[in-house]
């Protein structure tokens, strides 16, 4: 392939991908190519595998156009969770399709880091027929986009000031994009089917910990700072307690799953009257399911939290005129016990004229969304900013 | 001009526009043209005026290559802030220079529209021999920008439900934006000298109403909904009074210039002490003049103000993780009455990682920033959107 080929079929393939699919017509039109020059490239790339054909959705009749995708095992990329709890991993390709999936617990003994290396290293080793390009590495706590780097986590250790990006992409020699947990939720939630519109939403994330994504026109809403959707900060009370980030009244010191734990367990121990009272390690399983059979303390609690999320859900929409607020995270499990509440702070606090257009729904991300999501974030990343390009071969090892 | 020629000129400015300047060969690689292509349409399209020749502002050596431009007199736009007590109208240039300028009292037994009309109507017939291609307006109350519709305003009559846009496009049968006035200044602040990099910033507008203009990668952040940015109804307190979008404690209740106004004369009439009692039409600015000489009530009403600016300004540093916020509006004559207690909140209630980054100050915009907004709003829409390339004669009248 000479070089001037070699820059055709790069731009070809990041015009179909930018416009999640394309027909030659339009690939002609869109790069200013005659018919014949876009058939001979569009031909060799369906040979060497990158694009697939298929047919169009729609059509004014006549011969249906032919739409060329970009082909979606072309590439398989390793997508990680890194919870305070566990460390989940999947094998995954372009259109999110899983291949692998395998949960870890976390040892507190191993530094995460070397924890995630000797992960990483294992699934590596066992797929080696599998064209794995590159990791995507959605973690809890700050994590800063731009430079790749761990900022601090309020939950576990051996994550202050870590250039996590660097480290893995020093070890295995593969790109590997590093986002915030809430983020990489959220581009999950952001993959739609072939050729759909994609739309603006903001993706809440309620569990160990609270932030969001922010969907714009087809990407991830990126401060210029690195760190953005910071909501679990947000200030929601001015009789608030101390947060891990050293401020007062966060959103995460009522709505956090540990904090709704938190909760209950003190008013159980100041002797408020509750069904799970006595119960050892109790849960924000146990909460939920005590708060749907009408337990009132689990109910209180569970309804302040949704409150404050309301609270910070009705900023967002005044600043945002969003249409689309989605809930995910473990508390989206609580459904309506959550959701109602939020819908109701929403309408009392946001402008009315706003509150009527938005819907406040439930995701439909599963607990492998993280993991996919920062799968397939490392593997647009990889297209997006033309590294994909720089890859030999797009095949693994025979 | 033939078909093909005529897309390419079209494509060739759109490129020297979207990149700010770009050099021969720079639209050479960009458009895929060989360089005599180039060469010959590029100087149709100076000698039709539409673009200019400057020296480039770096070079590695030897001659320097020329830099082309959009010519920013080839066309001229009317821009116009209506605000609740005056219309200040401009007419300016690409590069925001105004050639006139003239502010208009508002008459109350008026409808706003009529007078709104008669005022580009005059201002057209005096200016047959320049070339007014489009009409840009900033509006108080609630705008969509995405429809053109005034929705409603909480302090003037007359823009309930009203398809603005429509109908000034009808009357004068030119391209009309309509937008906030809040998002027209922030599009004033975000045009940058030649060639600059255009950084992202919140620009909070801290007037007669509170919104603030979002602008990222280049552009103003639209909602889908068409109406963003509205802090100015952000609740910051839950005791606060009724606000005129039906809420309670939003944030213009305590910090736009009129409830600043309110707030002083009502504790005047509780008999607090202050330089201005007695004094008949308290105005903001005699408000801030007495704070900066030390009235305490002056003082702490402003300082109230700010503060409860502060917060929402915690929240949206939060929420995008931006460099630069910038303050604008009436308050900003303050300076440091409301800078102060502004970054100190911010300091105190988002995140360190956060605040540390970023930074706080005034708008160098005077009073005609909204109506020039509003003028390159629409100018460069014209372009945006290709409109530009369907007005036959760019010039006026002979």
């Amino acid at each position: 392939m000479n070089k001037i080929s070699a820059v055709i079929k790069k731009n070809m393939l990041q015009e179909i991908k930018l416009n999640n699919g394309f027909t030659r017509n339009e690939i002609s039109a869109h790069m200013h190519l005659r018919f014949p020059t876009v058939a001979k490239f569009t031909q060799a790339l369906v040979n060497e595998g990158w694009i697939i054909e298929s047919d169009a959705q729609d059509s004014s009749g006549g011969r249906k156009p032919r739409v060329l995708q970009i082909n979606p095992k072309v590439v398989s990329g390793i997508g990680i969770d890194l919870g305070i709890n566990s460390i989940r991993l999947v094998l995954c390709d372009l259109s999110g399709e899983i291949s692998f999936r395998q949960e870890y617990k976390i040892k507190g003994s191993v530094p995460v880091v070397n924890q995630l290396k000797a992960i990483i290293k294992e699934v590596t080793g066992k797929f080696r027929k599998i064209a794995i390009k590159c990791i995507g590495i959605g973690s809890n706590g700050f994590v800063n986009y731009l430079s790749g780097r761990s900022i601090y986590s309020t939950h576990m250790a051996g994550l202050d000031d870590i250039p996590l990006k660097d480290i893995i992409e020093k070890e295995f020699g593969i790109y590997t994009a590093v986002d915030d947990i809430s983020r990489v939720f959220a581009f999950a939630e952001s993959q739609p089917g072939a050729r759909a519109p994609k739309t603006d939403f903001v993706y809440i994330f309620l569990d160990s910990g609270i932030g969001c994504g922010i969907f714009l026109d087809g990407k991830l809403l990126r401060g210029d700072i690195g760190v953005s959707g910071e909501i679990g900060h947000i200030k929601v009370s001015d009789n608030g307690i101390r947060c891990g980030c050293g401020n007062t009244g966060c959103l995460e010191t009522y709505a956090s799953t540990i904090s709704i734990v938190r909760q209950v367990k003190e008013a159980i121990a100041q002797g408020v009257h509750c069904s799970l009272s006595g119960k050892s390690g109790i849960s924000i399983d146990d909460i939920i399911k005590a708060a749907r059979e009408g337990d009132k303390l689990a109910l209180s609690v569970m309804t302040e939290a949704a409150e404050h999320v309301g609270k910070v859900c009705a900023n967002v929409l005044n600043i945002f005129g969003i249409k689309s607020i989605v809930i995910g995270g473990k508390l989206k499990e609580a459904g309506e016990l959550v959701l109602g509440p939020v819908r109701r702070i929403v309408k009392e606090q946001s402008l009315g004229l706003l509150a009527n257009e938005t819907e406040i729904k439930a995701s439909s991300l599963n607990d492998d969304g993280g993991a996919v999501g920062a799968g397939l974030l490392a593997l647009n990343s990889l297209f997006d900013s033309g590294e994909i390009y720089k890859i030999k071969s797009i095949r693994g090892e025979k």
